[in-house]
């Protein structure tokens, strides 16, 4: 059985790494890439500056900067980025070969529930804070925090809505690919490791047309109103299938709005939207469901931070579909 | 200037990952999908077993067993796998599984330097210790001291012969994308970056037809008689331009033989073989250098292990092509 209990060592090297992960520039290189985070967050600001000139921005988990400099370019006041992780000293010297002072922008390296900030209130909170699953990495916490913190009454959030969504897929190759591979390998059986690869959920792209249901929202977060105890939460939902096919897990994707902006804006990372490194979450079901049009498939699906490694989280789903005679199951994932 | 050293804190937390990251499975399900690595290593054991029948067999870095596996099945008397990564405890899991006795392969959970063999002796040393660049994570350390400790006079090493070599190559495009994309992100130079992009090696696949010279050895290493002292190591290479094009980079790959096997074993991680997850490691020059055919380039390459993190690597190289009327260009490189 797989265990969520992290030993004392693995849960200080996870904390440990999670920091100096973001430093190496490789993962900044893949967020800056990903095309569709950076242009709705450039567009947010810059196509929005009547709400930007004169204002004092926060960027909460500011990495290379560059959210930052949307900001000043779009008029703000003073900008002031925060980060705890290495990539912070090399924000500080692209701010500085951008052009920006430090009284436009300020970078400050520290745990943002540590740092002072030369200001006792900001306009406007920036942060690009989702992680797979949404909430994965729990970064979102800072937000709320800064937000408790200094924003002003009437501040303003980019972004300030997010919501989470599950649908159900076909997925037979990649499934066998992932998790019967170790029934066996190279004539050998590896019945531990196929126990973790059911358990962790899968973070890959799943091809639009392997949907096999309706979607259904399972959390929506007003970053305005929610608190950091609404990002444990119990979901239940019903899914309606599309077509006759074998559902062999469920996907979750999520979106963020701008709600303040002059243009709706926001991004999906749906199947059926382009891809974004957040790809998308798999569960694999222990028993594939038959799906046939219109069949339901009824959920329950529990997030929670592990209370271990809080950047870790424990899902649980159960899911029954009475129409296709099938009991119900249910599997407790660890993503980590 | 990119700086080699370390933070206290990034070393202990580099050396503390290491661990952890072999723990997870999803690179022991990469290697083992390797199917260049793994049924090579298969077959010069499977169908060698007239050199295993009777033999103690340690397995250095045994990983999931799978090479104990083999050797127990090739008919070796006793195997002993040795992992200091978790994936030991799921190791011991897996051959209980699979109906192997601990008299027949025994799993110890610990560092190569400090675990106890119940054996004075042993007579083959089978082990899979290439990293990027053959010699990145310096493991080849742990089979050296494990030979010099337990291997019996006449005992064998599979595999016995490791080389390294390096040709020119063409890459423009990706060039233009992992470096000169950091000339112009979103409108902001992030120069800091770039540097750092230059000077870290990328590992990727350089399809065979962006090579653009001959290939030259670089280091050859006979396990039986190398020592660690070889492996830091300075080598002037001669290469000759076999088309009219830029040479952007210079790329280093190996290849390992088994030349103790009746038929003879080994594989390439060249570009023009098979593809593996070793990849091909790339150094990009400062300066392109004009290549026309028969032109020659001079190299000296040196590598030596970090320090301060033995893992890690010092890599530099300095080049010129006189044919090109391009002078001497030196660079360090930091591969971690």
């Amino acid at each position: 059985m797989q265990t969520e209990e992290l030993t004392k060592d693995e849960e200080k090297t996870a904390k440990d790494y999670y920091f100096k992960s973001y430093s190496h520039f490789g993962i900044h290189e893949e967020m800056l890439k990903d095309y569709v985070r950076t242009d709705t967050y450039r567009r947010s600001i810059l196509q929005n500056s009547h709400l930007f000139k004169g204002k004092i921005v926060l960027d909460v988990g500011c990495g290379t900067g560059i959210l930052s400099m949307f900001a000043a370019e779009a008029g703000a006041k003073m900008v002031i980025g925060v980060d705890m992780a290495d990539i912070a000293d090399t924000a500080k010297e692209i701010i500085k070969e951008n052009n920006f002072s430090e009284d436009k922008i300020l970078i400050i390296k520290g745990k943002i529930e540590d740092v002072e900030l030369p200001v006792d209130h900001v306009d406007i909170i920036i942060s690009e804070w989702m992680g797979y699953l949404l909430l994965y990495e729990s970064m979102l916490d800072c937000v709320l925090f800064a937000r408790d913190k200094w924003l002003v009454p009437n501040g303003m959030l980019f972004p300030d809505v997010a919501r989470l969504y599950i649908c159900a897929i076909e997925d037979e190759k990649y499934r066998l690919e992932k998790v019967n591979f170790w029934d066996d390998v190279y004539g050998y059986k590896m019945s531990a490791i196929k126990a973790k690869a059911m358990t962790e959920p899968l973070v890959d792209i799943v091809p639009a047309n392997q949907i096999i249901s309706d979607t259904k929202c399972i959390l929506e977060l007003d970053l305005y109103t929610c608190n950091k105890e609404d990002l444990d939460f119990t979901s239940n939902f019903e899914l309606t299938m599309n077509r006759q096919e074998f559902a062999h897990g469920l996907t979750a994707f999520f979106d963020v709005q701008f709600s303040k902006c002059h243009i709706p804006t926001g991004f999906t990372t749906a199947p059926f939207g382009e891809h974004t490194h957040w790809k998308h979450t798999v569960f694999y079901l222990d028993e594939p469901i038959r799906a046939v049009p219109n069949s339901k498939l009824y959920g329950t699906m529990s997030v929670q931070k592990h209370p271990k490694n809080p950047r870790d989280l424990i899902i649980c789903i159960s899911s029954e579909s009475p129409d296709s005679n099938q009991q119900r199951q249910s599997r407790r994932y660890l993503m980590r």
